[in-house]
């Protein structure tokens, strides 16, 4: 059972069915199709708010080439009295100069109409090809047909897709001081995906009154356990952002210790779960891949090496062909940049020990090789030099990937 | 014409005709099949040797986990002494702990045996696969049947590939104080390329005489603007290496600053020629990709940016599509971790500008389109920062290089 499990277990939190966004008390969401994406009918704009202003924060990508939303987002965050976002999906508003600006604070004007409040009450975020101009026009028209509802957060979480296959949304629930708690989150990713920060895009919403200060900081250690575990190309996007609203609806209050505990492994389970979806669903992925490190000699040399581990192309390919090829794992392992000493590392794939005291074991090929044909493989790598553990989180290298990413444009 | 070519007509450097490691004066090279690799015939057990003993020195893999080769040939280099240096390939010697360190050390004294010089004047290398021992019967017997000449460049290089479909090697000749003077040379790539340090597998031979303390700030130097700037899949090695070797057998002697000046810009011609060639012969490459950085504010900056944008799998899965996803270029710019500065940047892909200021400009898809499907495609960004320029290669991500990785060992 894994460590967030058992944290789950301890501090009596439960997933909730059907979870997502509008999980939590007072929040609404809608999409409509726009045409902003090129597949008609999709859905490709979506809203999401808050009946009473929601206390904000949010992490954003640290590539230097900033996402029009992103500029603006970041410019109104943190902040005590957010009420919503506005999403629209297939245009990334990147690369677009003082134009798509202009035309992010125009989607903020919009949704602020549309929904009744002030537009610097509203943050803004878009995902799909990078150098296009927004469709104003199709946005300013979409806005007007979007229905906001309790039960709108499936719609939300399929309108922010791109590549994805699969919406990800996940509600978790929990009591604090006698006051139920519910964290509702809806993520996209599937490509141009790696740790660096916020990763891709992932709203979360939560009913419990949080102060702005611990909502960073659990966030922010949240990401750092889940989405900044993931990687599935070792690219990082100009539009990646994780935001958080709390709107204190529910009546729970974090603010004692055991409640600031629970609230910080319910918000991360959370996010590990979504996390994991993201991985599984990484362009042309077949499966998932969970590298576990142990005996790290301290938690960030643990992420470094499970991180690059999992982001090897070689690792990945291997694991896409059943392939028990562990030497790559070993190699991936030693251009970490952590001082891994081979004498001292065993690994097992799929539970078949495969190395121990830094060569092989005999094993059965076969047997190996069923198990990376699974539906998740885990990759365990013994450092034996400390006592610090990471998870990461990825998936196979396929043809498909290389299909998909050769005519995304175009 | 590019500052490499620039240095040569200004150096009076020329590429020679079929070139390879046995053009110097003085080596010799001679290549068997000794049934390592899997397919019958292919040659797999090379040798190189120089009549009189060589300065050498070499660069290794950064990779914590090291080849057995890799840790007892540096253990003797640098060295005044150097007689030649015997390769396996089909099998890497990794992972195989103390008994593939003997392994490494009997290689060396079969070698030796054979060419009739002493055990401690050879350098030893492998590539492969990880983790298995190496087949000594077969290699014992292999070198007996291993005939040296003048003429065994080609088989030598033959014999060093692993998954690379054609040899790489080059040889370039100038004069130095009315002396002439050959570097040849020869390397191997193809998967599991990355700049650090060395790269693969290189072995650089000269007949002219260079003290080691210059050869090795040469060969560094050298490195750092060639195979330090290819990337086929971003993962290292934990074989790669690069040897030189200089016998002082033709006569000329590396010691005026106007030599050395010679000296330095043919051995980096020849690097970069051959780099070029691993890059274009990367797994599963249907094209050459140079990405050119310049208006930057360091070399190092320079060399960063080009890295990670020909490192990176979306640009070169849009390369293999030939998709103009300029995006994907300033996306990988800008988390290159240097400053960049998204309205100051400039790009034109295969000629055609696409970007200016920060912003798309107008242009024919259709032209865009047509250069990414040649051999070569030149990615050309402007950062407008500074004056420091690099030139980075590598290839495009075909839906090939994921079938050749996923059933390698298997």
């Amino acid at each position: 059972m894994s460590m967030v499990y058992l944290l789950l277990v301890e501090a009596e939190i439960e997933f909730l069915a059907a979870g997502g966004v509008t999980s939590p008390q007072g929040f609404q969401a809608g999409a409509v199709s726009a045409g902003i994406k090129e597949t008609a009918g999709s859905l490709d704009l979506a809203l999401l708010c808050s009946r009473s202003p929601s206390r904000a924060v949010a992490l954003f990508t640290c590539n230097r080439i900033k996402a029009a939303p992103l500029v603006l987002s970041k410019r109104m965050l943190p902040s005590d009295a957010v009420r919503g976002v506005v999403v629209a999906s297939g245009c990334a508003n990147t690369a677009t100069g003082e134009a798509g600006l202009q035309d992010a604070v125009e989607m903020t004007r919009l949704a602020a109409e549309s929904i009744g409040v002030g537009q610097n009450e509203m943050v803004v975020a878009s995902t799909g090809v990078i150098g296009r101009r927004l469709p104003m026009d199709k946005i300013a028209e979409g806005m007007k047909r979007i229905t906001l509802s309790p039960q709108g957060g499936d719609g939300f979480a399929r309108a922010i897709m791109t590549t994805d296959t699969v919406p990800k949304q996940a509600a978790v629930g929990f009591e604090v001081d006698g006051a139920r708690c519910i964290i509702g989150g809806s993520a996209k990713g599937s490509g141009m995906i790696h740790p660096d920060m916020a990763t891709l895009l992932v709203f979360i919403t939560t009913d419990a009154a949080v102060d702005t200060g611990f909502l960073k900081a659990a966030l922010k250690e949240a990401a750092d356990a889940s989405f900044n575990m993931v990687s599935i190309d070792g690219d990082t996007s100009p539009n990646d952002m994780m935001l958080i609203m709390a709107n204190g609806v529910g009546g729970a209050a974090i603010s004692s210790n055991e409640g600031k505990r629970r609230f910080q492994a319910a918000l991360e389970a959370l996010c590990v779960g979504l996390a994991r979806e993201i991985a599984r669903d990484g362009e042309g992925a077949t499966r998932l891949i969970e590298v576990v490190v142990e005996g790290a000699p301290k938690l960030e040399d643990a992420r470094v090496v499970a991180r690059t581990i999992v982001s090897s192309p070689l690792v990945k390919a291997a694991v896409h062909g059943g392939d028990p090829n562990w030497g790559r794992v070993l190699a991936a392992a030693g251009r970490s940049g952590v001082a891994v000493e081979e004498a001292k590392i065993s690994l097992a794939i799929g539970g078949v020990d495969v190395v121990a005291g830094g060569v092989p074991l005999p094993f059965d090929e076969a047997e190996a090789a069923a198990v990376l044909k699974g539906d998740e493989v885990r990759i365990s790598l013994k450092l034996n030099l400390g006592d610090a553990t990471a998870t990461a989180w990825g998936c196979d290298l396929s043809q498909e990937y290389v299909t998909i990413n050769s005519d995304y444009t175009t």
